[in-house]
């Protein structure tokens, strides 16, 4: 089974001013390794309808599927509905199932912001949000989510069942404390060689003051990573370091 | 005076693989900031050499700055210097000040490997790492950094005083517990129009359970983000709810 693949677009000028650190791309990262789906590609772009728009249409073309995060609240800064409809050519206009839960939800205090929540491009599928039900929605190969975190999240889980899948992708690690990386790059290299069906990564980390490297083996053939990481953990016992197995941390 | 514009690319498997949550585009978005630089882009792509050669030639013709993080320490999937120099169609050599440093740090134990991490593109001028002392560089307006963050951040360090600059970037905020954003949508659409040199943005949060607004306004007049920010608190009162001052959290 081959792997489809996949972008993500942060809409965020709270990302590019630093004022917010991002923790969303961890999140479907993680998930879409476990639906074998391959990120290729993560980019954060302004609240600029011409950023958002020529993003949306490079990327969607390129990928299997694209992950929007951002802008889909009741605010003159929330401009991704719009900019989804504009990169498809569609109307803009009110979704009235979407209006109807919400106005269910909301209320008589229910106003015109709000109501933008329920105005979708045309042809989208709403996204559940059991958090803060104003929806998600995909529109062809994108999925266009909310920016919090936990509403993020909550609408992930409801479109996962529905996305194309793979192989699942794996990883399997060991680390090695004290180890220099420079020391075993010759030795990586050469397993990386035999192993060509396991992406080798090596990623040099501190923890209580040491400095260690992680050795992490990714691919669908869990057989294959795991001689991988045996060949590693001997190379970091020939360093005369005791190898840590497990999962990444 | 003007902004100068910058863009981010993190170079980065263990990103989008979900295994690595990024710390460092927060870090130099926000060093950026003060430095009133203006941060428009942030992409993170894999290890693989063409297509960190072809975001590198895009983004550096794009902005007046671009950074990298990852990709440059001494094993085979560090490809980040070998495709600097070929984005710039330049030899890949040793560059024999940071080879010599690197000899005096490392001594008789120095291999092959590690001499990679003082071989780069013909014309770079290295930054100082005084944590592991393989150095970053820089070539032409693209600025080479690690990717382990303490690394990373020594490096931006020691950028810092090169880089051009502009006026700093400020914010400020106020924040209503217990609003909701659909209810004070309209009047923040006003107060932007009065207010267009203050990028204002309105974010959602959770703390303690409750649900709250965030009302950021961005610019470079701090006399006029406080303005905007006073009329943003106003209206928050008229929710019934009492204001709280402050610098971003």
């Amino acid at each position: 089974m081959s792997n489809p693949t996949a972008a993500i677009i942060i809409i965020g000028n709270e990302i590019l001013s630093g004022r917010t650190q991002d923790v969303n791309v961890q999140f479907i990262a993680t998930h879409l390794a476990l639906l074998g789906v391959k990120l290729q590609e993560v980019r954060v772009v302004p609240d600029v309808p011409g950023r958002i728009i020529g993003t949306v249409n490079e990327l969607r073309a390129a990928y299997d599927m694209v992950f929007t995060t951002g802008g889909i609240g009741p605010t003159h800064d929330d401009i991704t509905s719009e900019c989804i409809a504009a990169a498809f050519g569609v109307p803009w206009e009110a979704h009235e199932p979407s209006m109807k839960v919400l106005r269910d939800y909301l209320g008589p205090r229910m106003n015109a912001a709000q109501g933008r929540m329920a105005t979708l491009p045309r042809g989208a599928v709403p996204i559940r949000n059991e958090v803060s039900i104003a929806p998600g929605f995909t529109m062809g190969n994108v999925h266009v989510m909310a920016g919090v975190p936990r509403i993020m999240q909550a609408m992930f889980l409801a479109l996962e069942k529905d996305l194309p899948r793979g192989t699942p992708i794996a990883m399997r690690a060991v680390y090695g404390i004290g180890v220099m990386e420079g020391n075993i790059a010759a030795g990586l290299s050469e397993i990386q060689d035999r192993f060509a069906d396991a992406d080798l990564g090596s990623y040099p980390f501190q923890r209580d003051g040491s400095w260690g490297v992680a050795i992490v083996a990714k691919g669908t053939d869990t057989a294959r990573l795991e001689a991988a990481i045996a060949e590693a953990s001997a190379m970091i016992e020939g360093q005369g370091v005791s190898p840590i197995q497990g999962e990444p941390e």
